[in-house]
């Protein structure tokens, strides 16, 4: 049946339809989330029916609407929609939940229909956000972006930074639709059923609102028309009860993430199973796709001698990708000045986004550009990256394409002191799924990373820092990700110092005092911490016997572990040692900062020889 | 001079003496923002003189309001704050961001005037948040607390949840002073001098707001006097100008996070050093202080071979030490029901915090309250904990002591999928400074460790599981932080497995397995991760030559990293292995979800004939 022609009656049976088909799916799995999707499923029958613009023939089609499940526990009522759509059979509904299934707990895009994961609260929006401004300010498309967002949700600060951007930017094509089923996990939500609570912060942000009985078809019908003609973000604020349709779980509360009791009897008080199969309304006209153009590439070049800081080269070198290339967009968390970001903006502003100091809606909304094709560049202080931890490993769930860059690493910063520290941020990067972790520690190194992250898949990132340091390299020189530079060797080297980053040049200046010394040893400069170049880590532990990793980071997580780890299972294991930063710092200058945290210089030189005298 | 005789030409004075001294201050050093600093200076000035309750004589008098500097970057203005109060030196101003300085670049704890540290922004209020809970609802104090927040930092998500839970939990005694002065790092914030903006907003949140000159004394003066008068939390939004009172700077771009050009011209500008002495007014009366009831603890007791989730046991215990200790306080994000914190809310209900779903305030509100000498227990999913991890990082900074406990830990969570599973936290909280990584196998263990938490230093960790795992040790049994159990043990053992949490039983099954094949194998669990327990695993590795590690977490930074750390600097390295989740989950049973990721009994049977066949 064609979608305009679905009336009242047949939108209110395809939402019976989703209720049931839900029902059906958590209790064959016995777990998830029915009660949840129940309340939605009005809300979901009439956006499917009549206003939701999608080609599920052709999912790549670039005019499609972008639906997200911000409340991705509702998974079956999503599922049931793609049964409704004729997109999965009713046989694959049933495989909810089970091992192999693609029908998760939580919606992946294992799915072609579903763009981005969700299941950690409050993501949804913020990452329709970077899809709407794709839509409406790089692209300049018609799609729409639908969310359908929970009411517990709304307690999260993510969903307000959503809020702030959207209005502010005027993302016309964006429609967050709360469900508002005054029940969360444990009891009633902190507003219940109080829409107006809900409308008058959102409008304060600049949205319009729409506040309606989310189980009137008609109140529904008319709030979807109304969205789609209003310029302005429009958040409907739907009043529904959770369970809806079924008396034993309707609006009680201990019914959350559950199978109903009886399904057979909720899906007998539902009117038992239906077969409405509806024909989702295509979008208009032949679509146009993005083709990047990634034209020649003329990366900054630095003197060897020099002394530039990694930031810098960094930021000279995205600049330079942005103008070679289309599709790269830049995103900051208002410290661009510092990060170096600021040198895109100067010469591509129309791709480069301020999201403002907003963390988690800046990674978000470059999950949300990289569904759409852009190669997203998302930059502030390795430390603030922290922010947006939990949107970063939802983001590798989504097997999301994001180039990450952290600044001021460590504590060679100096004087600002340990919050402005990135000294976790490699234990975190590289407990990421299939992240790739680089940290280099020269300018042109820098300005080779930072293009070759625009290739790499999953989450990449750069860690760079805050002070000049000596170029080492010619701007020639190659850095395939996964390898590493042998700074010194000889013959009689007796051990070997890895580091990274800006304990490179602490470790060249050891070696230099070691040789004075009569003590031949190897440097290894790790710039790439994730994967690890374990050829050459086995090389050199094979002919040095002795290894010592120093980085600027805690002693956990980072470098060191991941030298550590590439000897595993080898059957001769060298003697290790690690240098990590040993106590909270304060404020000093760079070089004092390294030397309390006992990863200068000296450190190493004292900690060699111990290490070979200990042996 | 008493502080209720200075009049409004004073207080203009004492502004242009802050603005002075942060000027000096940031000159002296060579850095720092004495610019955020001077936009401040009147508000501080009028604080400082006319309405702040604070004993600087009597820093723990438990009536002193609290200050917290928000924007801490603006430090320089604090600390000429304490130099017109007469806590500190000029001389020692002069120290400003130089190695050894209690002064650093941002406000820490170091001084004892700083509650906490604040330098990432978005922190101060939420953490405001939870001393003015401490005020209101636990302790029923006079004292208020007073914020002083940037306009940037508005943009953070951490913020609205912050306005969002003093809105509703009516804090009367919390004041947000907001300095708009319009100019972020880069350039103009989102909303300029909008003030209007900001206090529609806040305003939608149930705050009552006022906008004022933040440069006219008679304006400030009146708004804190409003603000006191007024049984709502009440923000400032007070129009300013960045580097106001030195023409050079002020309201100018490009002169943010730096000393102004020519100091000596702009001490001139601002009329020369004065070396007003304010008499800050104490809070009257004879203070009562808070004396914690430790009572006897009677722990939940649980059979051997009896099956209990840990996250049960850890819920049990919490409510155990709930009725036994009068300082512990609970703190929830609306997944009580699932962490077993209800537990808690049940016998406790007047020391139970519900945060709903907002991670960042609930760690805030926990780091606020053990200002006050409580003991929070934080929980909610592991996998969410990564909302706070800024939060979390800071707290490290503020050497604040919180029991932080994630449950769901790992793939064993079964058909949820990865959105709901922690697989990175062990990482994560090995990482942070001086923390405590705790991860029980059983129920009486997790009760044990669960109280232990309580009397911890700094950041613990406790990870729980979902299911049920059965109980291996009985109820008398100790298990010391930094300890481990050896669970099977024989002269022969050619083999050691290093477990925790559910992966123990894994390894046990292992075990028997590899003992019916004749290989005798020890197995140790390693329920403390961090610190762990170095001599028993260098006796192990020295009595079996190998040693395998198995965690439902991904390979990096988690037990693996842990164990392998604790070889370095030994001249005899085992031949070390590592299991741990090998690719991205799906939805699938318990089971299935260990075997899936290679972290199952059957995966630890192959690698350890693997490593002993290859050895």
């Amino acid at each position: 049946m064609a979608v305009a022609t679905l009336d009242v009656e047949q939108l209110t049976e395809l939402g019976r339809q989703l209720r049931v088909d839900a029902v059906r799916a958590a209790a064959a799995a016995g777990s998830g989330h029915p009660t949840s999707s129940m309340s939605a499923a009005d809300l979901m029958a009439v956006l499917l029916g009549r206003h939701l613009r999608y080609d599920f023939a052709e999912t790549q089609n670039p005019d499609n609407d972008h639906l997200i499940l911000s409340k991705g526990h509702a998974s079956p009522l999503l599922y049931a929609m793609y049964v409704a759509a004729g997109a999965i059979s009713d046989e694959e509904l049933l495989t909810y939940r089970t091992a192999g299934s693609r029908l998760e707990g939580h919606p992946t895009p294992q799915l072609p229909w579903v763009d981005v994961a969700t299941g950690s609260l409050g993501q949804g929006l913020p990452i329709g956000v970077g899809l709407a401004i794709s839509g409406r300010h790089l692209e300049r498309r018609g799609y729409r972006v639908w969310v359908l967002c929970g009411d517990s949700e709304l307690a999260e600060g993510s969903m307000w930074e959503a809020f702030e951007h959207a209005g502010h930017a005027g993302l016309g094509n964006l429609v967050a639709i709360v469900d508002v089923n005054r029940l969360g996990q444990r009891g009633p939500t902190r507003h219940g059923w109080d829409t107006q609570a809900y409308a008058r912060r959102i409008g304060s942000f600049g949205w319009h609102t729409i506040e309606i009985d989310g189980h009137d078809i008609d109140q529904i019908d008319r709030a979807y028309a109304e969205a789609i003609g209003t310029s302005r973000p429009t958040a409907i604020l739907a009043r529904t009860r959770k369970g809806s349709g079924v008396e034993a779980v309707e609006d009680k509360e201990g019914q959350h993430g559950k199978p109903v009791p009886d399904s057979e009897a909720a899906i007998a008080e539902l009117g038992g199973r239906r077969s409405i199969r509806v024909e989702v309304a295509a979008p208009d006209g032949e679509p146009e796709r993005l083709r990047p153009d990634t034209g020649s590439l003329r990366l900054p070049v630095y003197e060897q001698g020099d002394e530039v800081a990694t930031r810098t080269a960094f930021g000279e070198a995205l600049a330079a990708l942005g103008e070679a290339r289309s599709d790269v967009v830049a995103l900051d968390g208002e410290v661009g000045d510092s990060t170096r970001s600021r040198y895109f903006e100067e010469v591509r502003p129309e791709r480069f986004i301020q999201c403002y100091i907003a963390e988690q809606q800046m990674v978000a909304a470059a999950v949300g550009l990289q569904v759409r094709g852009w190669t997203p560049y998302v930059s502030t202080f390795a430390a603030f990256l922290s922010r947006a931890a939990d949107f970063l490993r939802m983001a590798t769930v989504s097997g999301a394409r994001l180039c990450v860059v952290g600044s001021h690493a460590g504590v060679s910063i100096g004087p600002d002191g340990p919050s402005q520290m990135g000294l976790e941020d490699l234990a975190f990067f590289r407990a990421l799924w299939r992240s790739t972790v680089l940290y280099p520690c020269d300018a042109n190194q820098a300005a080779h990373l930072t293009a070759a992250m625009a290739d790499l898949s999953g989450i990449s990132y750069l860690r760079t820092t805050r002070g000049e340091t000596p170029v080492l390299y010619g701007p020639t020189e190659s850095f395939p990700v996964g390898g590493s530079k042998v700074l010194r060797s000889s013959p009689g080297d007796r051990l070997t110092i890895v580091a990274a980053g800006v304990t490179v040049h602490e470790a060249l200046a050891a070696a230099d005092r070691l040789a004075d010394l009569g003590m031949a040893v190897r440097v290894i400069d790790l710039y790439s911490v994730k994967p690890v170049d374990v050829a050459t880590l086995h090389r050199a532990a094979a002919e040095t016997g002795h290894v010592l990793t120093v980085e600027d980071h805690w002693p956990q997580g980072g470098l060191g572990d991941a030298v550590f780890d590439a000897f595993t299972r080898v059957t001769c294991v060298p003697r290790l040692a690690k240098l990590g930063v040993l106590a909270m710092p304060g404020s000093a200058s760079p070089a004092e900062q390294r030397q309390h945290a006992g990863i200068d210089s000296t450190a190493i030189v004292e900690a060699a020889h111990e290490l070979l005298l200990d042996s």
